[in-house]
């Protein structure tokens, strides 16, 4: 299992807010049911590397059916193998080391 | 105002597990009375550009501390003029596309 | 077509060179005739954007053969529609700027 | 010592292109004289962490000067300490693996 960070960036858009675009990627994980949080600088995904790569792929393409042009997507995966990670798992070790 | 991702990561540790250093960040943010939130990839702080750089270069010195010997720092830094960016602003703008 | 920068840092090695890991990876896109760039800070690779991302799962899936237990993948991919971009393009609108 | 990659990235740019900001970027390491090299995917720098980021302050402030209303700055910062690193090091090390 692992996590990823999405990052959806629209260039060339007249105005510099791309809200509506990360509500159609925000709308599109909640129609596929993948555990998800959105956070103010992209959306955190579970599942498994594979899947979220493939999916990453899905949810780039969006802004384009909207007349974008250009898309910078940046994601981070993170994955471990010698134990599970969830959502949320992170920043709960990280408040055990600090209580 | 800004808003900046910051994600530490320190190589050669013995473990995988690095909490321990995303702990040592979060109190340091916590004793500088600095606004952040931690997520799963990261933590997100608030600040004027120079001053969150500034930061950054003080929280990424932290790991050498316990005898690390490399750290790679990635942040992501958002800054609007056209208006205020705060914690919580832009996933509060994907909600109300949504709603 | 697209651009799409991947960086591949395994956690917990003994040292902290990872050379060895980024050689491995450079190996694998030799063999597979992908047309790439290593750079200082990672590997910029041209293909169709889904095709990269799948490739960035078999990339990313490398380090764990070696006994490497947490790897953490950092992927950049640009597309445009407007015009095609292909390695080395960037940099060359950047010149024509100066020139 | 240490290397920094910065990619800036303005938005609400009328037009998908952004190689004129990146062009500035290039100038102004130049007149500095800060060893850096060009990639397809952003700056690589050379120099010292704190300076680094500093002068990534003075990088990313640059776009708002021609109108545009919104930038964002991702950085790495690549720090050693049980070694020099300089431009071309890595992917020497990586060359030295293969060969």
């Amino acid at each position: 299992m692992a996590i990823m960070q999405l990052t959806i960036i629209p260039l060339g858009t007249k105005t510099p807010s791309v809200g509506q675009y990360v509500a159609e990627i925000e709308l599109a994980l909640q129609r596929e049911g993948v555990p998800h949080t959105l956070t103010d600088m992209g959306t955190i995904i579970e599942g498994e590397p594979q899947a979220l790569l493939a999916l990453a792929a899905r949810l780039h393409a969006l802004p384009f059916a909207h007349g974008v042009q250009r898309v910078v997507t940046q994601l981070v995966l993170d994955e471990r193998r010698d134990k599970e990670v969830k959502l949320g798992d992170k920043t709960a070790a990280v408040q055990a080391h600090i209580a």
